[in-house]
Order: structure tokens, then sequence, then C-alpha cells
């Protein structure tokens, strides 16, 4: 596993313990069963165990934590789902790490305004069955069935971004308990406003290093009344790239428009249990009124058969487009399990589109000189794209090919005016890209760092060191 | 004209006008007629001059007068095409306007990427005009041909906002020169990314309270196939806000879809010698492929006329479509002549859509308690609209009339949870509406300022006072 360095690790105060008791009783957890599974990452870290876990019920629970924490200087990690991928809830200095999974209410749900209130912990799935009835739906898909809160957190986006956008344009407002203990509303339920600075999109990505999110209120979306999904395999990596490129130029609003590669493909067949053929290959999704989805559809196909592009397999009953879905939904699994034991490491870098071809042809070549098996899928339709590495942890040396591949392919997105993670985020992992990628305006960011937590006990050492 | 109080304005420290003048030449003007011109605003404030105005011709001169400007402490304020509405540009503590409308150039344009690079100053109708060529178009579209980087420091939206979002939403990047004399990319290129605090958004909006925004980079839209257009009169506002709602929520993609009451109409009427039915009015447009269009059409014409929607007046040609947007372009002027001499107030709340028919209701009800002609018209699938009042200089009550009608408007969206700016922005004119709105999350803007710009020169006193 990885070796970070970090600074030393903090000894709690005397009493601090017996104060978390005698504030939380039954919701602190100190045994190391539970200290243990907030301490996991769901890549390639190492675990880092937390000194105490406090489970959430309320904000006002946030607020009076906060307010012991800062007074003890001891360290605050939010936690929710713990599906994030850059260590971003490794508690590297120790501290209370706050599990808001079981702030888990639905609050309110407006028909007519196409938006709802959930407490941080309710995950995406949960958020969906609820809505399902009434003909709406939250379309974000990280792919893991992660919390609101959590995908707030690290600006999570997914298949449907192309279409629907990504955190960043999903929250209309959220309710955050900040360093000094005050629990606020970062904005109102109107659809846009020019009201001073936009707290919400700070606060969306900033990892809990400046607030712990508590409340999201969400936009939502019609269930269309017209979905189909469809597999297209291409002669060319080049060819499925084009075929979205100008799918979009004429106006196609690919609802998802997902890359696998040939060695992803591969894997997805055997893990899956499928027989698609082992190309690079397309998997899009069409939303729309039964007409207007035939017409994109017949777009793309026409598109696509210009660009080397097999038949489409289509997919239009619910069943099958949930198996469709998650065949890819489990392509991590399917790529690092290719291996027996294997670690898994999944990077994401985003590039502009007209460079994605290019990017992702130079990253096959460069993953062929490695052991080390990598395939690489992304969300085409927005330049962004993951590496999933299958790592040997009998196989130190593994570890050190994958940074050195990771790193060249961040140097590579970076030198093509792109982003070093497209929706994973900085975390533990990539705080030395981020400073190659924004130079100065990190510094920036790190006076507001300051100012906002002026003791840096809300998630340090994430994002960046102070 | 409104009067309101400030802090006491500074005088220049011996030999600062001959720094500026050295470092500046031809590009400094200190008379009269260009500092009156650089101290009016659009709407109904008194004129505030600045001391000296600068035309930056790059960032580089940027740097500099802020790096003069920051050593002396004199405050700078940046200066586009000066429409913006709420006294946003007016120098209340005195200092150097930096006007960079020319640094008009249009850096680059990536057509397979759909993004530009503009500097601030581009205008968007230049922007559009030299885009048309290449099939491609920027959809945010505020009324006034202003400049991009006024735009994105006001978070400005407008008519196509319900489809294609506000500046928020369209810009990817953003140059900007900070406080501490440093120019600094605030992302790249791509279309999204996880990398660290969202400064671009931070920066939107901020009013150039946080930095002067010397760059814009922005997302582009292929020019729809088809466009079609058109006007419908109601019996009723509620009827006329219920079509827009259903049709959003069946899914109907619509471009522009905006509202103007009885009043409105007459007064465009009247302004631009046209025949609509004086009644309340909603005026479409549709984008899309022209099967795609016409499908659009056919829905909201059947849910129109099952609310009590008359004939649509369809406009498919682009001169009708220009006539039609034209009139609503000029719907600000039509309402402020409507009295020969008037001065005019636009004022700016959006709500949650499922209150909109209620607040304009209570608005209207309240705007005949008062002598002073006022108009609503309004972007109606963001539950944003406008007041526009046409003031009597010789009449001083009416000015308090107006103050009284829009505090009690703002009141109004407030209890709906709406936000007393949709897109105008706080401005000097709303900056107790701010509080009222966000309460203790003001401070927390306030934390924000005082640590990027410590010694508050960056266009002080908007917003907020410090």
């Amino acid at each position: 596993m990885s070796a970070l360095a970090f600074p030393p690790r903090k000894a709690l105060p005397d009493g601090f313990l017996d104060q978390l008791a005698a504030a939380f009783g039954d919701n602190l957890a100190l045994g190391e069963a539970v200290r243990s599974q907030h301490g996991q990452s769901e890549t390639h870290f190492a675990p880092i165990l937390p000194d105490a876990v406090v489970f959430a019920r309320s904000t006002e629970d946030v607020v009076t934590l906060v307010n012991l924490c800062v007074a003890a200087d001891v360290p605050i990690i939010p936690y929710g789902a713990g599906t994030s991928i850059e260590g971003n809830t490794l508690p590297v200095q120790g501290g209370v790490t706050v599990d808001l999974s079981r702030m888990d209410a639905i609050l309110q749900v407006n028909m007519e305004d196409f938006d709802c209130t959930v407490q941080a912990g309710v995950r995406r799935e949960q958020l969906n069955e609820y809505l399902r009835d009434q003909g709406l739906f939250f379309p974000i898909d990280p792919g893991a069935n992660a919390t609101l809160g959590g995908m707030a957190s690290t600006r999570a986006s997914g298949t449907n971004a192309v279409r629907y956008g990504t955190m960043r344009e999903a929250v209309l407002s959220l309710r955050i308990v900040t360093p000094d203990g005050r629990d606020v509303r970062t904005a109102r339920r109107a659809r846009k406003s020019a009201a001073g600075y936009d707290l919400t999109r700070l606060m969306i990505g900033s990892e809990g290093t400046l607030g712990i999110i508590t409340e999201v209120t969400l936009r939502l979306h019609a269930i269309p009344e017209a979905i189909s999904s469809a597999v297209c395999s291409f002669d060319s990596l080049e060819g499925a790239v084009d075929t979205v490129v100008q799918s979009i130029q004429i106006g196609v609003p690919l609802a998802r428009v997902e890359i696998l590669d040939d060695a992803q493909m591969r894997a997805v067949n055997r893990w899956s249990k499928l027989d698609y053929p082992e190309q690079t290959t397309l998997f899009f999704e069409f939303h729309g009124s039964p007409t207007y989805v035939e017409e994109q559809v017949r777009t793309v196909e026409e598109i696509a058969a210009t660009n080397g592009g097999g038949q489409f397999r289509w997919s239009n009953l619910p069943e099958e487009r949930s198996k469709l879905w998650k065949a890819r939904h489990e392509a991590y699994y399917a790529a690092v399990n290719q291996r027996p034991g294997a670690i898994g490491w999944a990077t994401d870098v985003c590039v502009p589109i007209s460079r994605l071809a290019e990017c992702i042809t130079q990253t096959k070549a460069d993953l062929a000189t490695s052991s080390v098996p990598g395939t690489i899928l992304g969300h085409v339709g927005d330049g962004n794209f993951h590496v999933i590495f299958s790592i040997d942890p009998g196989a130190p040396e593994e570890m050190a090919q994958v940074e050195a591949l990771n790193q060249r392919l961040v140097d590579r997105a970076l030198a093509m005016d792109g982003t070093c993670t497209g929706e994973h985020g900085i975390g533990i992992g990539k705080q030395h890209c981020l400073v190659e990628e924004l130079g100065e305006a990190v510094d920036l960011m790190r006076v507001i760092k300051r100012a906002i937590d002026p003791k840096n006990l809300f998630n340090p050492g994430k994002i960046f060191a102070l």
C-alpha cells in the first residue's frame, strides 16, 4: 500500500473522550472494529484509524461535536458511505470521525419545483427509490451508492453528467456547520441567485475542509417518457470518440455515453458473464419522448456507422437496461479482480474532448510498458476517463510502477489543458498534482482555508498541507 | 435619486496620480467627462465619480495598477460596459476605475470542445457575431450588450437561462488578478474538475470584490438546426405560469420563456409599435431539430390551450424572431419611458416556481396601491421576475414609495424561500436584503473578503460593508 508522510498524530487531551461520551452516549464508538471500518479506503491507501467515531443524529449534534473538537484542538473528519477514492476520509492526523450516514431522512420533496432537501447521509439509490412514484429522479450517478453529503463534498459526477451536470450544478443549497460552530444555509431554494458569494459552490468539492455538510437541497428531473440504451463496438478509439463529438455537435442530448477499452471489455465479460466484442466500446443512453429518442438514436447510429462502429445492441426494457448498466457499474470490481486478491487503484483525469482520443491512446501505450494490468473507462462526453489498476499486494514494485504511470497520466492531461481529477477529488493522493495544475491559485485556496478554519481542524491534511 | 450613506471618501496620496501617469500614459483619464461617464448608473443611483480612470490593455496593466493602488491604499473598481443595475460599479469610496472594455480580443475558439477564451472586455453580441460562421453560439443573454467579464462578475443570466444555465454554468475558467497582485487562472479548460476549491464559482458573482477578471473561458453551444419563437396571451397569470410548469414537467426543454404582465404589454406595444393583446403574455423560444421543435411546439400549444392560452403567434424566420425579441429586450426602456423624462428602477427577485404566480399576483396588488407605474416581466422558467418602475424625478415622494414597494417585494420573495436577487446582484442597493436572506452566512462571506482583500480596496462597499 502507498506510504505517505503526515504530520505527527496528536494525542487527545485528557478528559476529551469523557466529554464525547457525555454528549453522545451510545452514538460514540471507541472500539477497534468501528474505528477500523472508518479508517479504510476503497482503494490502495493504507488504513489510518480515527481516535473515535461519533454517529451524528442531527445538525445540532454536529454543532456540539465541532465546538468540543475546536475547544480541544482535535481534528474532525466527516464520513458518509466511505466510497471516496483518493483517501478523502482518512484521519491522517487522528481525531474524531463524524459519521453522518444515520442522518438519512428525506426532509422535503417539492414536486412542482423539481427539488428536494435531504439529510447528508441519504444515499442516492435510496433517494431515487423514494422519488420514483412521483415521476422524478436525481440524475447524478458516480457508480457507488454514495451519500448525497459525500457526493457534494467531493463534487461527484459520473455517467449522467454529460446531460445533467455534476454536483456543482445539481445542488441548490447546503446546510453546513463551520469551524466556528455556526449552523448556516448557503442559499435559498430559488433556482438561481446573484446574492453574494457562491458559498454553495465553495463548499462543493471542498472535501470537508471548510464546513461539514448536514443537509443538501437538490435539483431533480422528470423521469423521461422513454429511455433507450445501446452498446456499440468500434474499430478504433478515434472512431468511438469522434462519434460522440459529432453527436454533441449536431445537438443530440446524450444522457449517458461511456467508453470502455478492449482490456476493460475483457474484464467486464469475464466478471459479468457477458459476451460483448472485446474492442473499444460505447455504452449509450437516450432520454426523451418516444419520438425524440427514436430521432436521437437514428442520428447517432448513422454517425457511428461512418466512424467504424458496428451494430447497436439495444436494451429498451428496464430489466435489460439495468443489466447493461450493472455491468458498467461493476467495471471497477471487474477490473481489479482480474487478478485474484489484487488491490485496486482507480485514477481519474479530464481533458478537453478534442484531446481525449490522443490522451487515451498515449495512456494505453504507456500501460503496455508495465506489468500491472490497467483498464480504461470513462465519461467520454465530458472528456473524463479512469484507469483502473489491479495490483498484486505481494509485489511491492508494482505500487511504484503504478505511481509512475499515474504521474505520467496526470502530466499528460495537464499538458493538454486538462485537470488531474475530473471527479475523484484531491484527498491525500493528488496534492502535488493540484499544485502542478493550478500553481499560485492553490495559495488562494490556502488563504481561504486559513481564514475559515484557522486551527486547521476540519479534515486536516486533505487537498493541501497548510 | 436614492441617497445612501458611505464611509468618507479618502484623498489620494501625494504623487499617486503621477505614478499612474507614468505607468499608463494616454490610457489614464482624469477629465470630468470620462470620470462622469464611469460614475453613472443605468438606474436610479446618484452618480459618484472616480478620481481617475485607467483603460487597461492587458492583464499586466491590471497587475501594475493593482500593485500601485494597494501600495497607496487607493480603491480600485473594475468596469466593463457599465450596464449593471444595482450600482455595482459606483466608486463609493473614490479611487481608480479600471475600464476593461478595450481588452476586447477573442483569444481562442475551440470548435471541437465547444469553448472559447476571451478578454474580459469582449461584449456578448461581438462574441456571437464572431461565432456565427462556425455554427456556435454563446447563450447567456441578460438583455444589455454587457462585457463577458462584467457578466461573470455579477453572475448574469437572462432569457436563455432556463435551458442553458447562468454564468455560473457557462464559465469554465477565469484569469484574475488578486489584491496581492497575483495573476492566476482559476481552472483548466476541462469540462469538469474536482481539483480543489471552486475558485471559478467563488469569483463569479463576487462583483469585483475578490479579484479583477481579465480573461474568461466559456462553454459554447451548437446553433440549433431549427429555432421557433411564439407569443401567446393568457386569461390569467396562473394559466401562464401553469403552462410553463407543466411543459417543464413533461420534459420540454424550453429555450426561452418570458412572462410579461398586462402593464408591460401596454408599454411594449406603445414603445415598439406592436399590437399584441394587453394581457399576461408568454414569449417562447424552442431549439432543436425541425422534427423535435415541431414536437415541442405541439406539446406546449396543447398545454397552453388547457390553461386559458390564446392562439400562438409564430415567428420562424430570423427577422421576425429578431423583431419579437427586440421588443422583449426593449421592455425596460418601454416601461421606464411610459412617462417622459422618468428615472428607471429595475428590481429583481427569484422564487421557487411553485410560488411564482402567487408572488406576482401579490406584487401586482401592492403596485396598485402606488401612484408610480410599475410593470412586471420575468424569466418564468427560473421563477425570476423584475418590476420596472418609472419614477418622476420631480416628485421626491415617489422614490420613497418605490423603496417601500421594493422592500415589500424582497420580503415577499424571502418568505417564499426565494432570493432578493436572481440576476442583478447586490451592489449597493440590496445589502440589507442579503443579510435578511442569508443571515450569518454573510459573516462567512466577510471572512473570505477580509482574507483575500485585507485592505478592503477591491470595489469596497459592495455586497456588504466590512
